[in-house]
C-alpha cells in the first residue's frame, strides 16, 4: 500500500490541480463531512494536503454544552462546529491562544460548568449576526482558518432511530429520539432518520461539495455523525453528482453503543441502506482493524456495493483509537494523485485500480 | 467658559506634547479612572482628544453577570472592563460586529440569561492565559483598541460601607458589604472601605498614571466606582505624585441610593474624607447641574479643599443624565492646552486660572 509505506509524509503535500474543476486559478480543495472527534481527525489530515479545506458538520447533537445551548437559546449545536474550527485554525502562537480559549471549558459545578468558551461565542455571534454561517466565518477569520466550517443544515436537527433489542422480543423495534439516546442505546440501531424529515442543506455546503476536488466522509459516530449527511436531500444529491473524488474513511473500531459489534462491512451496508445508489471511489481502512483475508474479502464485496475499492493503510495513531493526521494525510495525498480508477457510473466489475484492493 | 462655548468641537483634537513627559516620541496620553457607565462616557470623550487612552477600572462589582462570574469562577468581575473595551474599540465595521457581540447579552430565562458574551470571553481568556491583564490586552487587540484597559487591582475586591439611617436611631451606623448592597442602600453611606484592606494595584495601572499627560477621575457611582481608586494605596500614591494634569468630572445628578440628596460639594467632601491630602487641578461640572450663585460658591470652596478650580460647561447630552462625548472632549482638550494654573503644592489662596471659576 503506497499510502501506508510513507512513514514521514511531507508536512504539506499540495494536491495536483484538477483539470475538470471550475475554479482555474485556485488551489485544490477538500471537503470533509462528519462530526465530532472523527471529523477533527480528518480535518487535521486534510489541512496537510489541501490549500483550502471545507468542513461540513452534523448539527444533530443534543448532549453536553451543545445540547444545553440549543435548548436554551435555540441555536444550532455549536460543539462540533467549534471543534472543526479548532482543527483548521492557524498554528501561529497568537492564534493558538485564541484556539485554546475557544476550546477551553469552564469547570466547577456552577451554571457554566462544561460550557466551552467557543460554544458560547458561536452562540453569541449567531444571535448578533442572525446567521450561523456568518458567525462561523467571523470566528474562522479570527482563527485564520484557510477554508471554511459549515453546518450541514442551517437549522438544528434531531436524530431518531429504530432500535431493536430493547424489549424481551428481540424482533420488536422501538423509536429512540435524540443523538445522545441513539449513541448510547443498549439496543441495536437499525435505521436513523432526521427530524425534520428532508431538512434544508446549507447552500454553501452544497456548493462546496459540488466544486470540490476531493470529498471525504467519515470517520465518526456512524449513525449520528456520518450517515446524517446522506439524509439531507440536497447534500445527498450534491454528494451523488459531484465530480470530486469521493473517499469514505472507516472507523478504527466499533463504537460502544451505536455500532457495538459492527464489522467493517456492516458499516458499509448500513450506509448503503440509508442512501440507495450512493457511491464512493475509495474506502480507507486501517490495516490492523481488518487484519484477516476472510474479513477483507467480505469488506471488498461490501465496498463493491458502493462501487469503491478498499485502501488498506496504517492510519491509527500508535496505541490509540484515533486516526494519525500525518498517516491519513499521506493516504489522501496518494489517492488524490492516483489515476482515477473509474467513474461513478462504471459497472461494478471493472476495476482498474486493483492495486488498492 | 471657554470649554462650554465650543459647540462643535473638532472630532479629534490632539493634546499638545508635554515637555515634562517621559516618552519623547509618543503622543499625549490620558488615563481615565472609574467604572460602569460613567467611565464609558469619559472614555468616549477621551478617545477624541488623545492618541492613547488607558482605562483603569474598579473591580468590586458583585452584581449581575459580573457578580455571577466572580462567584462561580473566581475571576475579577469583567463587566466594567468589557464596557471600557467597547468604549475604546475601533469604529471600523468589521470590529464593530465584534464589539456588538462582546456587548450582547443572552436573553431568556435559562442559565445564561443576562450574561454578556464579552464577560464570558474575558473569563475564559483569563482562565487560559492565567492573567486578567493579558486577557484584556488580547481582547483589546481584537477590538483594535488604541490604548489599554486595566483593572485597578489584579484581584477581585469587595466594598464595605458604614451606613447610617438603617436603624430607628439615625446615629447608629451599620456595616453593609457588597457593591450592589451599598449602591442600593436606603440609608446614608458615610464611608466605604475595600476588602481586602490595602489591596495591590495593577502595576500597569500605576505606571500609566505616573506617565500620563492627563488623569481623569469620574464621573460614576461615587462610592462604588470613583472613590475606590483612591483606596488602593499604590494607585493613590501614583495619583498623588503624578505630574499629569488631574481632572475630576462630577456626576450630572445624585444617584438614587448611594448619593441620594448629595450636593455637588458633598461629592468633593466625601472624596477628600476618603483620601486626605489628595488634590486635583480641575473639577468639571455641568453648568445646569449647579445653576445658582450660592451653590457655586459652596462648590468653589469645596474645590479649594482639593486645590482645584471649577470648570463649568454644558457637558450633559440633551435630555439625559449622561455626559455628551463631544462636549466633554472639548472641555478636556481645552484643559489640556490651558496654562497650568498652579502646581499641586501651591497654596490654596493663589489662583492664577480664575477664569475657570
Amino acid at each position: 500500500m503506497s499510502a501506508a509505506v510513507n512513514p514521514e509524509p511531507a508536512e504539506r503535500q499540495v494536491l495536483p490541480e484538477r483539470h475538470d474543476s471550475a475554479g482555474g486559478a485556485e488551489g485544490p480543495s477538500i471537503v470533509a463531512l462528519g462530526g465530532g472527534h472523527g471529523l477533527y481527525a480528518t480535518l487535521r489530515a486534510a489541512r496537510r494536503v489541501a490549500d483550502a479545506v471545507t468542513a461540513v458538520v452534523t448539527v444533530a447533537d443534543d448532549g453536553g454544552s451543545s445540547g444545553r445551548l440549543r435548548a436554551e437559546l435555540g441555536v444550532i449545536p455549536p460543539g462540533d462546529l467549534r471543534m472543526a474550527l479548532a482543527a483548521l485554525a492557524d498554528d501561529a502562537s497568537d492564534v493558538a491562544e485564541w484556539t485554546e480559549t475557544i476550546q477551553h471549558r469552564f469547570g466547577g459545578t456552577g451554571a457554566l460548568a462544561g460550557h466551552s468558551v467557543g460554544n458560547l461565542l458561536l452562540a453569541g455571534l449567531t444571535e448578533v449576526l442572525g446567521d450561523p454561517v456568518e458567525a462561523l466565518d467571523r470566528l474562522a477569520r479570527l482563527l485564520r482558518v484557510r477554508g471554511r466550517v459549515l453546518p450541514m443544515s442551517p437549522v438544528a436537527l434531531e436524530i431518531e432511530a429504530d432500535v431493536q433489542g430493547l424489549e424481551s422480543d428481540p424482533r420488536v423495534s422501538r423509536c429512540i429520539r435524540g443523538q445522545v439516546a441513539v449513541a448510547t442505546t443498549p439496543g441495536k440501531v437499525r435505521r436513523v432518520r432526521l427530524l425534520p424529515h428532508d431538512p434544508p442543506a446549507s447552500p454553501a455546503a452544497v456548493s462546496a461539495v459540488e466544486s470540490a476536488d476531493m470529498v471525504v466522509l467519515g470517520p465518526g459516530s456512524w449513525f449520528s455523525s456520518v450517515i446524517p449527511h446522506v439524509l439531507v436531500p440536497e447534500l445527498f444529491e450534491a454528494l451523488r453528482t459531484t465530480p470530486a473524488r469521493k473517499v469514505l474513511v472507516l472507523n478504527l473500531a466499533p463504537e460502544p453503543g451505536e455500532t457495538t459489534g459492527f464489522s467493517a462491512e456492516r458499516h458499509l451496508h448500513v450506509l448503503s441502506q440509508h442512501a440507495p445508489g450512493f457511491t464512493v471511489d475509495h474506502v480507507v481502512v486501517d490495516s490492523a482493524s481488518v487484519p484477516y483475508g476472510r474479513e477483507r474479502e467480505h469488506l471488498a464485496r461490501a465496498a463493491r456495493g458502493l462501487n469503491a475499492d478498499v485502501v488498506y493503510a496504517d492510519v491509527a495513531a500508535t496505541g490509540t483509537h484515533v486516526h494519525d493526521a500525518a498517516a491519513l494525510a499521506a493516504v489522501l495525498a496518494d489517492l488524490a494523485s492516483a489515476p482515477r480508477g473509474r467513474t461513478a457510473i462504471a459497472p461494478q466489475g471493472e476495476r482498474k485500480s486493483a492495486s488498492w484492493q
